[in-house]
């Protein structure tokens, strides 16, 4: 894995000549200072990745990455199997909550299989990239091998470089697969030494009980594998799926190619995490989407230090809400573009409250 | 102002068969039930306003009340009264944030002079209905009269009335005023018997120091008309500006002609309860945009028990936060006419928590 180590480890900080141009001008845009709130930092960052005084986002992709998880035949989730599947082929028709969304913000929609349980045949629309149908059981054995680990991570590292050749200048993640929220709250747990119920929630929508089976089925992972969560990769390889793995790897070559990256919600915020962990300078090219209804999702971002976008009680994944997060990105650009200067308004600056209370 | 009442009380609940069948149709659509969070109260809402299978946003349109304030001479505000008659200008000329705002998201700004303090000479993209140079200062004397307050609320609902009439489906407000959060906490305060340092906040930007001389002005206001804040329609005539007022008619028009209203943020708050507590049934037709910074705001939406759409700590005003709100509305109703239902993606749908671990 060292040469993920070292790609990640080569990301520079966000550069900071025009991160100081985007505060000032900012601050001399006709309103009070710091009254966009945490907008502020969002453009301020989109224009140290862009560096340009014209930052605009021309084209939006949403990258659906697709799998299954062994951990699914412990019963954690509500669906069963098959709807991994099934998600996928309504994916590709057009007919799941993202495509509306995508259609509604402008953005381009990729699903890629890298491990569903099942075989697509003569499907044009999909990106085949499958490794093995559906991880292994983490309770029993390490969920991939360090080669399909590797595998993963080049299937997302190539998705974010073609993004970059086809002129993607804003990339959101998003994934599909049953059981998928068990499998990131154990990667978050090991990566943030965690209670395990302290970031395992209900996803589509377990009760008390079925939440505790869930919980405690993370916790026997967890011991299974205690000897290796000290290295970060030996994480994902034993406990993360190949829709966590690839997202990995997308990020690292977006931010390689300087492509700001939307993350939607719970599972991406393992992939995140995870990114984060080898290099915190990857944050300032991460925009979070969200803060979701799934439990550990502001825990994560609080480890983070995150304010979202948006806090609208979602819990779907599937990229949606990194889709309607990005409306707000090229709103906090358009403002950057076109708002005038008080001096060019000539509109009379704030005096200090020193001034006023004198 | 019985009229008003009249009008204010003659709102029917939403129609809740249109909006059962929404709840349906967002059920059987292929995603878990209710992970769409807030955003399908939203939609249900929205639906059952435009009572028909294909809800849409056709045109939107941002209407922003501009006043002066005679409190301003309390100097509660960093910046000069000036500054609503500069700002106007900028709105005209289409460079303030707001103008970007509603051109990325394809709304009309209508702005609307209801007593700045200053003239404008042939302005003719401007709405002249200046009712007079500013109100009066609330710590001395009424802010307004009872003929000035009727003209107010018809300037508003006559917008309403027009917005109807254009074929506006979808209207934000906004505002500008030097020295309006003044005002606003202090028809909050009155409204909800909260303390007033509850429910005031910096503005755009004092420090402590200044703040509590803020607080103390409105506190010395509600002393001197505390007989009469016991009626709403006196709280809004003592102690509110002329764009407070003028949105209060407006929401009350645009909820008569059944036009859904996207709230901006702290003054748009004061008008949106002046009308709650006339009558609650409004509070159905009313998308708050989101939690401001201003200190009482998050008090207030508790008040109301609403989840805002929006949490980006703005504080800004002039409709900014109303303009960022529309997309993620038109989002909500672009899933409710396109996403495929479970039957028709043949996707299996979810076991509950008992079968999953009998």
């Amino acid at each position: 894995m060292q040469n993920w180590i070292d790609r990640a480890k080569a990301i520079p900080v966000l550069n900071s000549e025009w991160r100081q141009k985007a505060r000032t001008r900012l601050n001399i845009q006709t309103r009070p200072a710091g009254s966009l709130g945490v907008l502020e930092d969002t453009i301020e960052r989109l224009v140290a990745i862009q560096k340009t005084d014209k930052p605009e986002i021309k084209k939006k992709r949403i990258l659906i990455f697709a799998a299954d998880h062994g951990v699914e035949e412990e019963k954690v989730s509500l669906y069963p199997k098959s709807v991994t599947q099934s998600m996928v082929l309504n994916f590709l028709n057009g007919g799941a909550t993202i495509n509306a969304l995508a259609r509604q913000v402008g953005a381009e929609v990729q699903v890629i299989d890298v491990g569903v349980d099942a075989d697509f045949e003569n499907e044009t629309r999909l990106i085949y990239a499958k490794i093995r149908r559906g991880t292994r059981n983490m309770v029993k054995e390490p969920a991939m091998t360090w080669p399909e680990l590797e595998q993963a991570l080049t299937i997302g590292w190539s998705l974010a470089e073609k993004a970059k050749k086809d002129g993607v200048d804003l990339l959101g993640l998003g994934e599909m697969g049953i059981a998928n929220t068990t499998s990131a709250s154990a990667v978050i747990a090991a990566l943030m030494h965690a209670p395990v119920e302290q970031v395992t929630g209900r996803g589509t929508g377990l009760d008390d009980r079925a939440l505790e089976h869930k919980i405690d089925v993370i916790e026997q992972a967890m011991e299974l594998h205690a000897p290796f969560l000290g290295d970060i990769f030996s994480i994902l390889q034993r406990m993360g799926g190949y829709e966590i793995a690839a997202m990995t790897g997308a990020i690292l070559g977006a931010v390689h190619y300087e492509i700001p990256v939307v993350i939607d919600g719970w599972i991406v915020a393992a992939s995140a995490l995870v990114c984060t962990r080898l290099n915190l300078n990857i944050l300032d090219y991460l925009f979070f989407a969200h803060q979701s209804e799934e439990l550990g999702h502001r825990v994560v971002l609080e480890e983070l230090n995150i304010h979202p976008l948006l806090n609208l009680r979602m819990r779907l994944g599937e990229g949606s809400a990194a889709a309607l997060a990005m409306p707000v990105l090229e709103a906090g650009l358009r403002i950057y573009r076109e708002v005038a200067t008080f001096e060019e308004a000539k509109v009379a600056q704030a005096a200090s409250s020193d001034q006023i209370t004198a």
